[in-house]
């Protein structure tokens, strides 16, 4: 099988966070290699994973290091560059044209813009997390009436900068919700319940007032993210399987909301069947083909079954370490042009359809959905 | 590796449709390559797709064509020969010998006898649609026990001709239905109910009457098809797993019925399990290779993990377009043809058992569950 | 594409059973290949399976055969060498240095001393079935205290000498228990209903009871399995989903029990991701990979995603045949080496690596979590 090349643009990130702003200790550095939410098993280490292993393969290199050398010689090299000189290096050598940030998570993070300069330059845009804006606007309010009226002037606030918004309804409820537009009456007793029992910062979690950020979002006009598939052990799995939302986005459908679908593993086959037959579903695999390494290919392949090409967007979903820019789009190219090119050295693709798939997934998708 | 060529004889469709008698407009055409309801989405086409790029690959020389001619000089050139031309050169070398014909599908379709004409002269048989019979029923229906009088007398008549019954009560319902054969009582309460509410030409969705025909069917000794797996955005896929049959499976075996699953996509590997455990129940993997295109052979090998060789069936499930039978049809050989030389190159299976699966698969197997 | 060998050395198996001490009918041998409760459908056999094709092919040359030599020739042959000699041949082949065996199935079998023996003198640990400690308890005691009291001892008892315990209230009940500690008094409630309506004999599928099983074994400190994924028809796939156990999993965290999930196919990524994402969480494919037989490394590949690499093991799920000692063996070390030395030759791995990880699958995991 003769495999031609198949080129892949710079990329549109349309789905990632922040990284760290100051050093990590070890322990620190190695709590981002995974989705837990505690110290790896006695005898066990998170470096020893299929993202570990990326890690160590294709940063290496970046900080002048062979690839798969041994983490603590990783993390020394590190520690002598420090946090700002291995960022740019790092993300000045990822290929990211675009950042969508997430700007829904806190900690001491880079900005957008501190993001994209890092980035050698690169354009940047908000994604506004909507459970934080809700929490946000809880914090604040003396009244019920004052949440509800600030939460409605930050939505149309965020939705006048912002490139969309994103839900973690998956995380706080589980996508298992009523797909129905809850009433104004319904979602003022739930702000009254909630706002009474809540204690400053607290997270949103009550179903009717998360279902109220995502109509409430949906009458923006702007593209409607959702968290789907794994994820750390605050979620329920099963309840995030992106088919529980079908009836949402039917019902969603009429206002004219395209709902976009992230990671989706081990679902990420039924949210490209979403995207297959609703023509406002889009998706991605997102964190799926860092967490997968090796396997990032075999990963893509599936969603490469049913998910129309013009349906399927770039993501790394990278967050806190600038490593994980590196291995998310270093990975999707590779896994993209591998697949591409065996399909056409096979015969089943033409090498012209080829270049013009890796364009519209790197990016052109990205930048006709979120309209950049 | 050295890959033995394995040899595929030619193929029973065991589940199938008839194809468009008049010529299609550009937009009809491809609202045939996808399972949605609507356009594709702005910026994107149904053409890009693995299916609309399996039809490019395999339909455009059989018209004179190069393989992955531009959609738009493919649908020139159709319109050209016109449909019955084309119908004729893509049927006549799909190499299907022999038609099991669903038909349960209203507009201006081929007969089984018109399509296994236009296939070069192969045989045919029929599958009938249970919900057609119910509908039909209904329609003609003066009274309560008229409708139930007049269907049971449609399902018997058609058991005398019929190489099969179908249910779509995936669709209509979902497959998690009571697994217990309805009580007569029970059936004249829910008739009633539905012919009183119904305006002519009404789908029949009531879960009472969905089973009354599934065991109505069960009774004849005829094999019953379910649609299970992925489809237009009528069903909810998750309701939509063979694994929501199990009971049902489990409840009709002491009759003798045969279980054929269709499709099953995503949930495939669901369908073959039930296949190995259970000696009523068989399966295909049917609409998934088209609609998969270039990773046909990776989904037809997730079947072909748990699913006894004398279990797997083929299918096209084409309807509407001549090319969905050529597509399906040499998906389908070119998958199970590289994936048996590939475990005999290895030397994981012999030679002799790849030739002997290749022909249970193709057509033996078929032959035997529905009695050709 | 350079494959580098990988060394995998001598195999714990941490889940098996006893093989059959004596001569088997030629229609006993054939049901051990499948998990079919039933004799193979008209037309067709067991042997033409993904197993039987594998055992064929990894056991004929074992009895002295050509590989894939018919199945009538292996029967014969393994009646003409007996079941002793034929076991010792077999099992003496298979490369597993210990064996952790599951006591709870009854039936004329090795026992765990026998097995190890013939295996060449490997060594062997008990892993006791908890509803079968239950039934037993059950079929002894005079009273409901008798029963509880004597339970509890037996727990107590079998921890002394026990490497793990076994839990199979998925097919009893399905992994859809409530996940919180029976109380007391409901324990108690539990088993008087239980005790009354019992014959000798009788399976515990009481949930309230199976539950207390889990949390007793859970205080002992030792290692909790569970079945999940498939099996025999005696299950409900779709409630063997090891997600289902996802608030077990998080409500037993802190007694510090560890929990073991088995087979999980076709929901093994599910359980990659718990042992992804909580510390006390392991997972092996165990029967998947004997059953998938030429699709072993793909099923493999796909277990290797997301579980960390320290969280990984081997096990044959052998029962009754020692063919299958030998084909889960070999299937597993050859899935294991041609995947990661893939992954070394196409540069995604260390040579290192690979041989480090080789290792910790293949026994040291095992023999650190069940402390051998």
């Amino acid at each position: 099988m003769t495999v031609a090349a198949v080129r892949i643009p710079p990329l549109v990130d349309h789905h990632c966070h922040g990284v760290a702003r100051s050093a990590l200790s070890d322990e620190a550095f190695e709590a981002f290699l995974t989705e837990s939410d505690a110290p790896a098993a006695p005898g066990t280490s998170f470096f020893d994973t299929q993202l570990g292993f990326a890690v160590r393969r294709w940063c290496g290199p970046l900080l002048g290091l062979a690839p798969h050398c041994a983490p603590g010689d990783y993390l020394e090299r590190r520690r002598e560059l420090g946090p700002a000189e291995s960022a740019g290096r790092l993300l000045g050598a990822c290929g990211i044209a675009d950042f969508l940030v997430d700007t829904g998570l806190t900690g001491d993070l880079t900005s957008p813009g501190e993001l994209a300069a890092a980035g050698g330059g690169a354009a940047w845009h908000e994604i506004v997390r909507l459970e934080h804006l809700a929490e946000g606007a809880a914090d604040a309010a003396g009244s019920l009436y004052g949440f509800l009226d600030s939460l409605a002037a930050s939505v149309r606030e965020s939705a006048r900068t912002a490139a969309g918004f994103k839900s973690v309804a998956g995380y706080r409820h589980g996508l298992d919700l009523d797909p129905a537009r809850p009433g104004s009456g319904e979602v003022r007793a739930a702000a009254d319940r909630w706002l009474a029992g809540r204690t400053a910062g607290e997270r949103l979690a009550d179903p009717v007032l998360l279902r109220h950020l995502l109509w409430s979002a949906a009458d923006t006009g702007l593209p409607l993210q959702f968290h789907t598939g794994f994820g750390d052990p605050d979620l329920r799995l099963h309840r995030c399987d992106p088919l529980l939302l079908t009836d949402f986005v039917k019902a969603v459908r009429p206002t004219g909301c395209t709902v976009v679908l992230l990671h989706g593993y081990p679902y990420h086959r039924n949210a490209g069947y979403l995207a297959a037959v609703f023509p406002h579903v889009y998706a991605d695999v997102g964190l799926s083909l860092s967490h997968t390494g090796a396997r990032a290919e075999a990963v893509l392949a599936e969603m490469l079954e049913l998910t129309p090409f013009g349906k399927l967007l770039f993501s790394t979903d990278a967050y806190g370490l600038p490593e994980l820019y590196v291995v998310g789009a270093e990975l999707f190219r590779r896994a993209l042009a591998r697949l591409l090119a065996g399909w056409v050295g096979e015969g089943a693709w033409a090498a012209g359809d080829a270049e013009r798939v890796a364009a519209m997934v790197a990016a052109d998708n990205a930048r006709r959905v979120y309209r950049l």
